[in-house]
C-alpha cells in the first residue's frame, strides 16, 4: 500500500485544513479522508471555537464531509494529531481500516487503543505538526482544554 | 440523584426524537442532554438518511445542539439505544457522568466499557425502545447495518 499511497502528501492535505482554522481563529487540527488511491474523499478542521460546536473535530468534520461511503476499511483517515476517544471511536465504529497521524507527542489519543484493534496506525512523527500544536496550546490553554473535555 | 431527576421522562424525550426520525423517514434513534436539574440542553436524532450525513447519531446531534458546556461530569446523555462506538467515544472524551439508554438488547455498543471507565450507565430496558427500532430493521436491514459501520 505505501507504493501506490504518499502519507506525508496526504498529512499536508491535513496540515493546510489545520491552518486554516489558525487562520479563522479556531484550534488547529485538521484531518481528511482517503480513498486507497489517494483521492481526497472529504477534508476538514476543527471548528468548536468558530462554529461554538464541540462535536466538529478535525476527524469528524473529514468524514461527515465524505458523505456516505459504501465501506471505510479500505479509506485512509489522516489527522494532524493523534484522535481523541471520540473521534478513535468513530474509526472504530465504521472500520476505518488506516489511520494516518501527524503527531502523537501532544496528546495520544485513541492510538493505541485502535492499534490493539487492528486498526493500521501509522504516526509520521511531523515536526511541523508538533510545533504548530504546542504554540497554539501555550498560547491558548483554555481553548486547548476544553477540546480535549478537561475542566 | 435519582430523586432528583426521573429517567423514564428523559427518555420520553429522546423517544419523541426517535419518532421523529422515522416520519422523516429515518432511522429511529433519538437522544438528549440534561443537566442534574433535568433541564434539556440539546436533543436530536439520527439523520443520516434524511441529510447523507453518517455523522449525525442521536447522540451527536444532541450534544451538538447543546453548544459549548463548561463541563459534561454533571450531564446525563439520555438516548433510546446504546451509544455505538463513536458515541461512546463521545462520552468518554469529554467525560460524561451518567448515560442512560432505553435499551440495549438490539444493540451492545459500548456501555460496558463505559462502566468499566466509571460513566454511570442505568439501562431502562424499555419495551418501546425495542419495539420501535426492531421494527425498524426488520423493514430496512441495509439502513440499519449500514448505520452501524456494517457492510
Amino acid at each position: 500500500m505505501s507504493g501506490s499511497v504518499d502519507f506525508e502528501a496526504m498529512l499536508a492535505v491535513a496540515i493546510e485544513e489545520a491552518r486554516e482554522g489558525i487562520s479563522e481563529g479556531g484550534i488547529p487540527i485538521g484531518a481528511a479522508l482517503f480513498d486507497m488511491e489517494g483521492k481526497v474523499l472529504g477534508r476538514g478542521h476543527n471548528r468548536r471555537v468558530q462554529e461554538g460546536d464541540p462535536s466538529v473535530h478535525g476527524e469528524t468534520d473529514a468524514f461527515r464531509k465524505a458523505g456516505r461511503q459504501r465501506s471505510y476499511r479500505d479509506k485512509i483517515m489522516v489527522t494532524t494529531l493523534a484522535p481523541c476517544w471520540y473521534c478513535s471511536g468513530l474509526v472504530r465504529q465504521f472500520n476505518i481500516g488506516t489511520v494516518v497521524v501527524g503527531e502523537s507527542v501532544t496528546f495520544q489519543g485513541g492510538i493505541e487503543w485502535l492499534r490493539g484493534l487492528g486498526v493500521k496506525v501509522v504516526d509520521l512523527n511531523s515536526k511541523e505538526c508538533i510545533t504548530m500544536l504546542t504554540e497554539f496550546i501555550e498560547s491558548y490553554p483554555a481553548v486547548w482544554n476544553e477540546d480535549i473535555g478537561e475542566e
